[in-house]
Protein backbone atom coordinates (compact mmCIF):
# COMPACT_ATOMS: atom_id res chain seq x y z
CA UNK A 1 0.00 0.00 0.00
CA UNK A 2 1.28 3.69 -0.53
CA UNK A 3 -0.41 6.94 0.96
CA UNK A 4 -2.13 9.49 -1.25
CA UNK A 5 -2.68 13.28 -0.69
CA UNK A 6 -4.15 15.54 -2.75
CA UNK A 7 -4.90 19.73 -1.99
CA UNK A 8 -7.73 21.71 -3.84
CA UNK A 9 -7.25 25.22 -2.93
CA UNK A 10 -9.36 28.48 -3.99
CA UNK A 11 -5.78 30.11 -4.14
CA UNK A 12 -2.44 29.14 -4.12
CA UNK A 13 -1.75 27.86 -1.05
CA UNK A 14 1.29 26.05 0.87
CA UNK A 15 1.09 22.70 1.10
CA UNK A 16 4.17 22.08 3.62
CA UNK A 17 2.29 21.15 7.06
CA UNK A 18 0.40 18.45 5.28
CA UNK A 19 3.04 17.10 3.46
CA UNK A 20 5.52 17.13 6.26
CA UNK A 21 3.51 14.41 7.70
CA UNK A 22 3.36 12.50 4.33
CA UNK A 23 7.38 12.50 4.01
CA UNK A 24 7.37 11.19 7.78
CA UNK A 25 5.59 8.51 6.81
CA UNK A 26 7.48 7.81 4.13
CA UNK A 27 9.92 5.03 5.79
CA UNK A 28 9.64 6.92 9.81
CA UNK A 29 6.12 6.61 10.97
CA UNK A 30 4.72 4.62 8.38
CA UNK A 31 6.66 2.18 5.60
CA UNK A 32 6.32 3.52 2.87
CA UNK A 33 9.96 3.69 2.28
CA UNK A 34 10.45 3.23 -1.64
CA UNK A 35 9.97 6.71 -2.86
CA UNK A 36 7.68 9.58 -3.51
CA UNK A 37 6.76 12.40 -5.64
CA UNK A 38 4.84 15.62 -5.54
CA UNK A 39 2.86 17.44 -8.18
CA UNK A 40 2.21 21.12 -7.94
CA UNK A 41 0.12 22.63 -10.60
CA UNK A 42 0.75 26.30 -12.14
CA UNK A 43 -2.40 27.50 -14.53
CA UNK A 44 -2.08 24.36 -16.72
CA UNK A 45 1.37 23.08 -16.08
CA UNK A 46 3.22 21.68 -13.21
CA UNK A 47 6.26 21.40 -10.76
CA UNK A 48 7.26 17.77 -10.33
CA UNK A 49 9.25 16.36 -7.30
CA UNK A 50 10.43 12.60 -7.35
CA UNK A 51 12.79 10.87 -5.64
CA UNK A 52 12.86 6.68 -5.52
CA UNK A 53 14.84 7.59 -1.98
CA UNK A 54 12.47 7.65 1.28
CA UNK A 55 10.93 10.22 1.90
CA UNK A 56 12.19 10.76 5.55
CA UNK A 57 16.18 11.10 4.33
CA UNK A 58 15.41 12.68 0.41
CA UNK A 59 17.22 15.88 0.10
CA UNK A 60 14.61 17.14 -2.85
CA UNK A 61 11.98 16.57 0.10
CA UNK A 62 13.46 18.81 2.29
CA UNK A 63 13.70 21.04 -0.46
CA UNK A 64 10.02 21.08 -0.78
CA UNK A 65 9.44 20.90 3.13
CA UNK A 66 11.47 24.16 3.14
CA UNK A 67 10.07 26.09 -0.05
CA UNK A 68 6.98 27.61 -0.19
CA UNK A 69 5.83 26.74 -3.41
CA UNK A 70 1.77 27.51 -3.20
CA UNK A 71 -0.47 26.12 -5.85
CA UNK A 72 -3.90 25.80 -6.09
CA UNK A 73 -4.02 21.94 -6.62
CA UNK A 74 -1.64 19.72 -5.92
CA UNK A 75 -1.04 15.72 -5.54
CA UNK A 76 1.38 13.43 -3.80
CA UNK A 77 2.58 9.74 -3.18
CA UNK A 78 4.94 8.21 -0.91
CA UNK A 79 5.34 4.35 -2.18
CA UNK A 80 5.79 1.36 -0.61
CA UNK A 81 6.50 -0.99 -3.80
CA UNK A 82 3.89 -3.93 -4.47
CA UNK A 83 4.42 -4.05 -8.10
CA UNK A 84 7.33 -2.28 -10.42
CA UNK A 85 10.82 -2.38 -8.68
CA UNK A 86 12.14 1.04 -7.17
CA UNK A 87 13.25 3.51 -8.99
CA UNK A 88 12.02 6.69 -10.25
CA UNK A 89 10.30 5.75 -13.75
CA UNK A 90 7.76 4.02 -11.17
CA UNK A 91 7.12 6.71 -8.89
CA UNK A 92 3.45 8.69 -8.75
CA UNK A 93 2.40 11.21 -9.39
CA UNK A 94 2.94 10.51 -12.76
CA UNK A 95 2.02 13.04 -15.73
CA UNK A 96 1.08 13.55 -19.29
CA UNK A 97 -0.46 16.39 -21.38
CA UNK A 98 -4.41 15.44 -22.79
CA UNK A 99 -5.75 18.80 -24.62
CA UNK A 100 -3.18 21.03 -24.47
CA UNK A 101 -2.69 20.56 -20.16
CA UNK A 102 -1.05 18.35 -17.93
CA UNK A 103 -2.47 15.61 -16.52
CA UNK A 104 -1.88 14.43 -12.95
CA UNK A 105 -2.25 10.99 -11.42
CA UNK A 106 -1.71 8.82 -8.16
CA UNK A 107 -3.07 5.92 -7.17
CA UNK A 108 -2.81 3.28 -4.28
CA UNK A 109 -4.18 -0.17 -4.68
CA UNK A 110 -3.55 -3.17 -7.21
CA UNK A 111 -5.14 -3.99 -10.11
CA UNK A 112 -5.58 -7.35 -11.47
CA UNK A 113 -5.13 -7.74 -15.10
CA UNK A 114 -5.07 -4.25 -16.13
CA UNK A 115 -1.92 -4.72 -18.25
CA UNK A 116 -4.42 -6.50 -20.78
CA UNK A 117 -6.30 -3.61 -20.61
CA UNK A 118 -5.79 -1.81 -24.11
CA UNK A 119 -4.29 1.34 -24.84
CA UNK A 120 -3.80 3.40 -28.18
CA UNK A 121 -1.99 6.35 -27.20
CA UNK A 122 -0.14 6.64 -24.07
CA UNK A 123 2.10 4.46 -23.04
CA UNK A 124 3.27 3.73 -19.48
CA UNK A 125 7.41 4.71 -19.21
CA UNK A 126 7.82 2.63 -15.82
CA UNK A 127 6.17 -1.15 -14.73
CA UNK A 128 3.58 -0.16 -12.50
CA UNK A 129 -0.05 -1.34 -12.69
CA UNK A 130 -0.67 2.34 -11.29
CA UNK A 131 0.53 4.03 -14.50
CA UNK A 132 -0.92 1.45 -16.71
CA UNK A 133 -4.26 2.55 -15.16
CA UNK A 134 -3.43 5.98 -15.45
CA UNK A 135 -2.48 5.96 -19.43
CA UNK A 136 -5.70 3.61 -19.88
CA UNK A 137 -7.76 6.58 -18.28
CA UNK A 138 -6.63 9.38 -20.39
CA UNK A 139 -6.22 7.18 -23.26
CA UNK A 140 -10.60 6.35 -22.88
CA UNK A 141 -10.81 10.11 -22.18
CA UNK A 142 -8.79 10.85 -25.51
CA UNK A 143 -11.17 8.03 -27.68
CA UNK A 144 -14.09 9.81 -26.44
CA UNK A 145 -13.42 13.19 -26.63
CA UNK A 146 -10.94 14.09 -29.28
CA UNK A 147 -11.48 18.36 -28.22
CA UNK A 148 -12.20 18.80 -24.45
CA UNK A 149 -15.24 18.60 -23.44
CA UNK A 150 -17.73 20.38 -20.71
CA UNK A 151 -16.66 19.64 -17.32
CA UNK A 152 -20.22 17.59 -16.78
CA UNK A 153 -19.81 15.51 -19.31
CA UNK A 154 -15.81 15.52 -18.31
CA UNK A 155 -16.83 13.85 -14.78
CA UNK A 156 -19.26 11.32 -16.04
CA UNK A 157 -16.67 10.11 -18.29
CA UNK A 158 -14.04 9.58 -16.15
CA UNK A 159 -16.71 8.42 -13.03
CA UNK A 160 -17.57 5.82 -15.55
CA UNK A 161 -13.77 4.62 -15.62
CA UNK A 162 -13.36 4.66 -12.19
CA UNK A 163 -15.94 2.46 -11.67
CA UNK A 164 -15.01 -0.15 -14.09
CA UNK A 165 -11.23 0.05 -12.26
CA UNK A 166 -12.45 -0.50 -8.88
CA UNK A 167 -14.12 -3.24 -10.35
CA UNK A 168 -10.73 -5.42 -10.80
CA UNK A 169 -9.13 -4.43 -7.83
CA UNK A 170 -8.52 -1.80 -5.02
CA UNK A 171 -8.46 1.85 -6.64
CA UNK A 172 -7.66 4.95 -4.55
CA UNK A 173 -6.88 7.33 -6.85
CA UNK A 174 -6.39 10.88 -7.57
CA UNK A 175 -6.99 12.66 -10.65
CA UNK A 176 -6.57 16.23 -11.18
CA UNK A 177 -5.78 18.70 -14.93
CA UNK A 178 -5.30 21.61 -11.73
CA UNK A 179 -8.59 23.05 -11.77
CA UNK A 180 -10.88 19.68 -10.70
CA UNK A 181 -9.16 16.61 -8.45
CA UNK A 182 -11.23 13.69 -9.19
CA UNK A 183 -10.93 11.04 -6.52
CA UNK A 184 -11.51 7.24 -6.47
CA UNK A 185 -12.15 5.62 -2.94
CA UNK A 186 -12.35 1.50 -3.33
CA UNK A 187 -12.31 1.72 0.79
CA UNK A 188 -9.42 4.05 2.41
CA UNK A 189 -10.12 7.52 1.52
CA UNK A 190 -10.46 10.62 3.87
CA UNK A 191 -10.50 15.00 3.34
CA UNK A 192 -11.03 17.64 5.57
CA UNK A 193 -12.14 21.15 4.37
CA UNK A 194 -10.93 24.10 6.31
CA UNK A 195 -12.58 27.47 5.97
CA UNK A 196 -12.64 30.36 8.50
CA UNK A 197 -13.02 30.59 11.12
CA UNK A 198 -9.58 29.05 10.99
CA UNK A 199 -8.81 27.17 14.18
CA UNK A 200 -5.27 24.92 14.92
CA UNK A 201 -4.57 21.52 13.70
CA UNK A 202 -1.41 19.06 14.69
CA UNK A 203 -0.19 16.71 12.95
CA UNK A 204 -1.06 12.85 13.83
CA UNK A 205 3.14 12.12 12.65
CA UNK A 206 5.17 14.59 13.95
CA UNK A 207 4.98 17.51 16.72
CA UNK A 208 4.46 19.68 14.36
CA UNK A 209 1.60 22.81 14.98
CA UNK A 210 -0.29 25.25 12.69
CA UNK A 211 -2.28 27.68 13.29
CA UNK A 212 -3.74 28.55 9.92
CA UNK A 213 -5.79 31.71 11.10
CA UNK A 214 -2.41 33.36 10.78
CA UNK A 215 -1.42 31.52 7.49
CA UNK A 216 -5.06 32.80 5.83
CA UNK A 217 -7.21 35.22 4.59
CA UNK A 218 -11.18 35.06 5.89
CA UNK A 219 -11.79 33.74 2.39
CA UNK A 220 -9.28 31.05 2.03
CA UNK A 221 -10.86 27.46 1.41
CA UNK A 222 -8.65 24.64 1.15
CA UNK A 223 -9.56 20.55 1.07
CA UNK A 224 -6.99 18.10 1.75
CA UNK A 225 -7.31 14.46 0.91
CA UNK A 226 -5.52 11.86 2.14
CA UNK A 227 -5.31 7.83 2.76
CA UNK A 228 -5.68 8.84 6.42
CA UNK A 229 -6.27 11.36 9.14
CA UNK A 230 -3.06 13.32 8.80
CA UNK A 231 -4.47 15.66 12.12
CA UNK A 232 -5.61 14.36 15.38
CA UNK A 233 -7.90 17.15 16.82
CA UNK A 234 -9.86 18.10 13.44
CA UNK A 235 -12.60 15.83 12.17
CA UNK A 236 -12.09 14.12 8.90
CA UNK A 237 -14.61 12.66 6.36
CA UNK A 238 -13.95 9.05 5.68
CA UNK A 239 -15.21 8.51 2.06
CA UNK A 240 -17.67 5.88 1.49
CA UNK A 241 -16.07 2.65 0.22
CA UNK A 242 -16.65 2.87 -3.96
CA UNK A 243 -17.30 6.31 -3.63
CA UNK A 244 -16.30 8.62 -6.57
CA UNK A 245 -15.42 12.53 -5.74
CA UNK A 246 -14.98 15.98 -7.22
CA UNK A 247 -13.37 18.98 -5.99
CA UNK A 248 -12.55 22.13 -7.45
CA UNK A 249 -11.69 25.05 -5.43
CA UNK A 250 -11.25 23.86 -2.05
CA UNK A 251 -14.80 22.33 -1.95
CA UNK A 252 -16.13 18.90 -2.48
CA UNK A 253 -18.48 19.60 -5.87
CA UNK A 254 -20.13 16.03 -6.11
CA UNK A 255 -19.82 12.72 -4.48
CA UNK A 256 -21.31 9.46 -6.24
CA UNK A 257 -21.20 5.86 -4.53
CA UNK A 258 -21.58 2.70 -6.97
CA UNK B 1 17.79 34.44 -27.76
CA UNK B 2 18.21 31.86 -24.90
CA UNK B 3 21.35 29.55 -24.16
CA UNK B 4 21.01 26.00 -24.63
CA UNK B 5 23.07 23.74 -22.46
CA UNK B 6 23.62 19.65 -22.93
CA UNK B 7 25.33 17.10 -21.39
CA UNK B 8 26.09 13.65 -22.58
CA UNK B 9 28.80 11.34 -20.36
CA UNK B 10 29.22 7.55 -20.62
CA UNK B 11 28.78 7.53 -16.80
CA UNK B 12 26.37 9.23 -14.88
CA UNK B 13 28.17 12.51 -14.47
CA UNK B 14 27.52 15.70 -12.66
CA UNK B 15 26.56 18.81 -14.67
CA UNK B 16 26.89 21.11 -11.53
CA UNK B 17 30.23 22.97 -12.94
CA UNK B 18 28.53 23.91 -16.32
CA UNK B 19 25.23 25.00 -14.99
CA UNK B 20 26.74 26.94 -12.71
CA UNK B 21 27.68 29.06 -15.54
CA UNK B 22 24.80 28.83 -17.34
CA UNK B 23 22.90 29.73 -14.43
CA UNK B 24 25.01 33.28 -13.97
CA UNK B 25 23.68 34.19 -17.91
CA UNK B 26 20.00 33.83 -16.01
CA UNK B 27 20.16 37.37 -15.56
CA UNK B 28 23.67 38.07 -14.03
CA UNK B 29 26.54 37.52 -16.63
CA UNK B 30 23.57 37.30 -19.08
CA UNK B 31 20.19 38.61 -20.42
CA UNK B 32 18.07 35.67 -20.00
CA UNK B 33 16.55 36.23 -17.06
CA UNK B 34 13.10 34.86 -18.07
CA UNK B 35 12.85 31.52 -16.20
CA UNK B 36 15.25 28.90 -16.69
CA UNK B 37 15.12 24.58 -16.76
CA UNK B 38 16.38 22.00 -16.49
CA UNK B 39 16.14 18.28 -17.17
CA UNK B 40 18.04 14.57 -16.14
CA UNK B 41 17.64 11.77 -17.38
CA UNK B 42 17.82 8.50 -15.34
CA UNK B 43 16.73 5.60 -17.64
CA UNK B 44 13.89 6.21 -19.51
CA UNK B 45 12.36 8.82 -17.13
CA UNK B 46 13.70 12.34 -15.80
CA UNK B 47 13.91 14.55 -13.16
CA UNK B 48 12.80 18.60 -14.21
CA UNK B 49 13.50 21.77 -12.27
CA UNK B 50 11.92 24.95 -13.68
CA UNK B 51 11.22 27.94 -12.40
CA UNK B 52 10.22 31.65 -14.37
CA UNK B 53 12.66 33.73 -11.87
CA UNK B 54 16.00 34.44 -13.04
CA UNK B 55 18.46 31.54 -12.50
CA UNK B 56 21.38 33.94 -10.53
CA UNK B 57 17.88 34.64 -8.13
CA UNK B 58 16.31 31.48 -8.36
CA UNK B 59 16.33 28.90 -5.08
CA UNK B 60 15.00 26.04 -7.07
CA UNK B 61 18.56 27.02 -9.10
CA UNK B 62 20.88 26.90 -6.27
CA UNK B 63 19.55 23.28 -5.35
CA UNK B 64 20.55 22.09 -8.54
CA UNK B 65 23.39 24.28 -8.24
CA UNK B 66 24.26 22.11 -4.87
CA UNK B 67 22.67 19.01 -5.16
CA UNK B 68 24.77 16.28 -7.11
CA UNK B 69 22.44 14.51 -9.08
CA UNK B 70 24.48 12.28 -11.80
CA UNK B 71 23.04 11.87 -15.26
CA UNK B 72 23.96 10.57 -18.63
CA UNK B 73 22.25 12.63 -20.86
CA UNK B 74 20.81 16.52 -19.35
CA UNK B 75 19.56 19.67 -21.33
CA UNK B 76 19.28 22.67 -19.58
CA UNK B 77 18.09 26.43 -21.16
CA UNK B 78 18.04 29.90 -19.72
CA UNK B 79 15.15 32.22 -21.32
CA UNK B 80 15.02 35.71 -22.82
CA UNK B 81 11.76 35.46 -23.92
CA UNK B 82 10.89 36.77 -27.40
CA UNK B 83 7.56 35.02 -27.82
CA UNK B 84 5.14 33.99 -25.16
CA UNK B 85 4.90 35.50 -22.10
CA UNK B 86 6.93 34.95 -19.40
CA UNK B 87 4.93 31.75 -17.05
CA UNK B 88 6.06 28.30 -15.89
CA UNK B 89 4.25 26.76 -18.97
CA UNK B 90 6.98 28.82 -21.40
CA UNK B 91 10.00 27.34 -19.81
CA UNK B 92 12.19 24.94 -21.94
CA UNK B 93 13.04 22.36 -21.44
CA UNK B 94 9.63 20.65 -22.53
CA UNK B 95 8.72 16.95 -22.37
CA UNK B 96 6.10 14.20 -23.87
CA UNK B 97 5.94 10.63 -23.37
CA UNK B 98 7.04 9.08 -27.19
CA UNK B 99 7.20 4.85 -26.79
CA UNK B 100 7.36 4.68 -23.71
CA UNK B 101 10.00 7.10 -22.64
CA UNK B 102 10.32 10.56 -22.02
CA UNK B 103 11.60 13.28 -24.68
CA UNK B 104 13.11 16.44 -24.15
CA UNK B 105 13.62 19.37 -25.76
CA UNK B 106 14.72 23.55 -25.56
CA UNK B 107 15.55 25.65 -28.44
CA UNK B 108 16.92 29.00 -29.32
CA UNK B 109 15.62 30.80 -32.35
CA UNK B 110 12.30 32.07 -33.57
CA UNK B 111 10.17 29.55 -36.11
CA UNK B 112 8.29 31.97 -38.49
CA UNK B 113 4.39 30.78 -39.03
CA UNK B 114 5.53 27.41 -37.23
CA UNK B 115 1.54 27.81 -35.61
CA UNK B 116 0.12 26.65 -38.90
CA UNK B 117 1.94 23.46 -39.17
CA UNK B 118 -0.48 20.30 -38.25
CA UNK B 119 0.02 18.70 -34.80
CA UNK B 120 -2.20 15.81 -34.92
CA UNK B 121 -1.76 14.53 -31.52
CA UNK B 122 0.63 16.90 -29.22
CA UNK B 123 -0.67 19.41 -27.97
CA UNK B 124 1.49 22.79 -26.35
CA UNK B 125 0.59 23.93 -22.91
CA UNK B 126 2.12 26.97 -23.29
CA UNK B 127 2.40 29.67 -25.87
CA UNK B 128 6.10 29.38 -27.29
CA UNK B 129 7.03 28.78 -30.82
CA UNK B 130 9.38 26.12 -29.29
CA UNK B 131 6.92 24.14 -27.40
CA UNK B 132 4.86 24.22 -30.78
CA UNK B 133 7.97 22.35 -33.17
CA UNK B 134 8.74 19.99 -30.33
CA UNK B 135 5.12 18.82 -30.58
CA UNK B 136 5.52 18.92 -34.18
CA UNK B 137 9.03 16.85 -33.95
CA UNK B 138 7.51 13.72 -31.97
CA UNK B 139 4.19 14.21 -34.16
CA UNK B 140 5.69 13.84 -37.31
CA UNK B 141 8.17 10.93 -35.59
CA UNK B 142 4.86 9.08 -33.94
CA UNK B 143 3.11 9.04 -37.82
CA UNK B 144 6.14 7.78 -39.59
CA UNK B 145 7.08 5.07 -37.01
CA UNK B 146 4.25 3.79 -34.93
CA UNK B 147 7.12 1.73 -32.80
CA UNK B 148 10.22 3.24 -31.95
CA UNK B 149 12.29 2.48 -35.43
CA UNK B 150 15.85 1.32 -35.12
CA UNK B 151 18.25 4.16 -34.50
CA UNK B 152 19.47 4.50 -37.77
CA UNK B 153 16.12 5.32 -38.98
CA UNK B 154 15.14 7.57 -36.15
CA UNK B 155 18.53 9.89 -36.97
CA UNK B 156 17.52 10.20 -40.33
CA UNK B 157 14.35 11.26 -39.65
CA UNK B 158 14.82 13.56 -37.02
CA UNK B 159 17.60 15.46 -38.69
CA UNK B 160 15.07 15.59 -42.04
CA UNK B 161 12.84 17.24 -39.77
CA UNK B 162 15.69 19.37 -37.92
CA UNK B 163 16.43 20.20 -41.67
CA UNK B 164 12.69 21.52 -42.28
CA UNK B 165 12.70 23.81 -38.96
CA UNK B 166 16.04 25.45 -39.91
CA UNK B 167 14.45 26.91 -43.16
CA UNK B 168 11.79 28.43 -41.68
CA UNK B 169 13.69 30.78 -39.17
CA UNK B 170 16.63 30.22 -36.45
CA UNK B 171 16.40 26.25 -35.23
CA UNK B 172 19.08 26.03 -32.46
CA UNK B 173 18.21 23.06 -30.02
CA UNK B 174 18.23 19.73 -28.22
CA UNK B 175 16.69 16.99 -28.11
CA UNK B 176 16.61 13.80 -26.68
CA UNK B 177 15.76 10.84 -25.19
CA UNK B 178 17.56 9.47 -22.84
CA UNK B 179 20.80 7.60 -24.77
CA UNK B 180 20.98 10.11 -27.69
CA UNK B 181 21.25 13.86 -28.00
CA UNK B 182 20.34 14.87 -30.98
CA UNK B 183 21.46 18.64 -31.63
CA UNK B 184 20.82 21.42 -34.69
CA UNK B 185 22.53 24.37 -35.09
CA UNK B 186 21.07 27.06 -37.54
CA UNK B 187 24.20 29.44 -36.76
CA UNK B 188 25.14 29.43 -32.62
CA UNK B 189 26.46 26.39 -30.57
CA UNK B 190 29.59 24.81 -29.84
CA UNK B 191 31.02 21.54 -27.41
CA UNK B 192 33.49 19.99 -26.01
CA UNK B 193 34.18 16.69 -25.69
CA UNK B 194 36.07 15.57 -22.19
CA UNK B 195 38.29 12.30 -21.94
CA UNK B 196 41.56 11.19 -20.36
CA UNK B 197 44.02 12.51 -19.55
CA UNK B 198 41.50 15.58 -18.05
CA UNK B 199 42.91 18.61 -16.85
CA UNK B 200 41.44 22.06 -15.56
CA UNK B 201 38.84 24.11 -16.47
CA UNK B 202 37.90 27.65 -15.47
CA UNK B 203 34.65 29.22 -16.09
CA UNK B 204 34.19 32.00 -18.24
CA UNK B 205 30.73 33.46 -16.41
CA UNK B 206 32.23 32.69 -12.55
CA UNK B 207 35.25 32.55 -10.64
CA UNK B 208 35.21 28.78 -10.76
CA UNK B 209 38.37 26.44 -11.40
CA UNK B 210 37.41 22.68 -10.98
CA UNK B 211 40.17 20.20 -11.85
CA UNK B 212 38.13 17.47 -13.53
CA UNK B 213 40.82 14.67 -13.49
CA UNK B 214 39.72 14.73 -9.57
CA UNK B 215 36.36 13.99 -10.18
CA UNK B 216 36.60 11.78 -13.06
CA UNK B 217 37.84 7.89 -13.83
CA UNK B 218 40.35 7.38 -16.93
CA UNK B 219 37.60 5.46 -18.25
CA UNK B 220 34.42 8.73 -18.25
CA UNK B 221 34.37 10.70 -21.54
CA UNK B 222 31.61 13.58 -21.20
CA UNK B 223 30.73 16.02 -23.74
CA UNK B 224 29.41 19.55 -23.29
CA UNK B 225 27.07 21.24 -26.10
CA UNK B 226 25.93 25.16 -25.32
CA UNK B 227 25.28 28.01 -27.31
CA UNK B 228 28.53 29.95 -25.95
CA UNK B 229 31.73 28.23 -24.69
CA UNK B 230 31.69 27.86 -21.07
CA UNK B 231 35.25 27.73 -20.12
CA UNK B 232 37.87 29.80 -21.11
CA UNK B 233 40.87 27.84 -20.97
CA UNK B 234 39.78 25.00 -23.35
CA UNK B 235 39.27 24.24 -27.21
CA UNK B 236 35.47 24.61 -28.11
CA UNK B 237 34.27 23.55 -31.49
CA UNK B 238 32.23 25.41 -32.98
CA UNK B 239 29.63 23.74 -35.04
CA UNK B 240 29.32 24.47 -38.48
CA UNK B 241 26.09 26.27 -39.92
CA UNK B 242 22.85 24.21 -40.40
CA UNK B 243 24.53 21.09 -39.09
CA UNK B 244 23.09 18.28 -37.71
CA UNK B 245 24.98 16.55 -34.51
CA UNK B 246 24.36 13.34 -32.50
CA UNK B 247 25.63 12.81 -29.58
CA UNK B 248 25.95 9.62 -27.70
CA UNK B 249 27.60 7.95 -23.82
CA UNK B 250 29.81 11.50 -24.18
CA UNK B 251 30.75 11.35 -27.85
CA UNK B 252 30.11 12.95 -31.48
CA UNK B 253 28.49 10.45 -33.07
CA UNK B 254 27.28 11.73 -36.22
CA UNK B 255 27.31 14.82 -38.04
CA UNK B 256 26.15 16.49 -41.35
CA UNK B 257 25.37 20.01 -42.79
CA UNK B 258 22.60 20.60 -45.05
Amino acid sequence: MCELLGMSANVPTDIRFSFAALAKRGGETGPHSDGWGIVFFENKVVRAFHDPSPSCQSKIASLVREYPIKSKSVIAHVRKANRGRVSLENNHPFTRELWGRAWVFAHNGQLKGIKKWPLSFYRPIGTTDSEYAFCYIIDQLRQKFPKEPNSKKLEKAIEDIFKNLREIGVFNALLSQGQFIYASCSKKLCYITRCAPFGKASLVDDDLQVDFAQETTPNDCVTIIATKPLTKNEEWHICDNNSFLVFKDGLLISQNCS
